[in-house]
């Protein structure tokens, strides 16, 4: 199991646009080889910002950096500058390899 | 669903011996209500340090909140603080709660 997270910093007021955004993307995940779950995640909030992760689950390392050469990739990032107002820097990847479970 | 992760910055070179601990704990997570899966996760690793996260899904954040104040989560703690040369500094807990699925 491959967790990737992407973690934004949004800026305060701008929580339900950045939720909007996600909500409304064309995604395709779905269809993927060996994509199991996204969920956007939402953390703490400190003065400046409110944390969120992207969280998808993959079977294998190696099925999500497939999907980051592909067409569908492509197709679901290309408007992803468009939005960068809502948050504080670049969004910070993170890639987790499951070594344990339960 | 709240996704609960302690971030732990292992030193170089005690990778093994930080799994090893996870992998002996004495968990009873699987009987606690609201608990859904548990993974340690490994991330990154820079000169210094490899990140590992602790990533436990629960139903709700109530009921992560209520598996802190149980005599579970004292029981799973007491030994914690017994292997801390293992990493640099405190973990680093993060709370999520998913906004978006799918």
């Amino acid at each position: 199991m491959f967790v990737a997270m992407n973690r934004f910093k949004v800026v305060r007021g701008q929580e339900e646009a950045f939720e909007e955004v996600w909500r409304n993307r064309d995604s395709r995940l779905a269809q993927v080889p060996g994509f199991k779950t996204f969920h956007l995640l939402k953390g703490a909030s400190n003065d400046e910002h409110t944390l969120y992760a992207s969280h998808t689950i993959w079977g294998t390392r190696a099925a999500f950096e497939d999907w980051t050469k592909s067409e569908h990739f492509r197709a679901a990032h290309k408007d992803a500058g468009q939005n960068k107002p809502l948050y504080l820097g670049p969004p910070e990847f993170e890639g987790f390899e499951a070594v344990l479970e339960g």
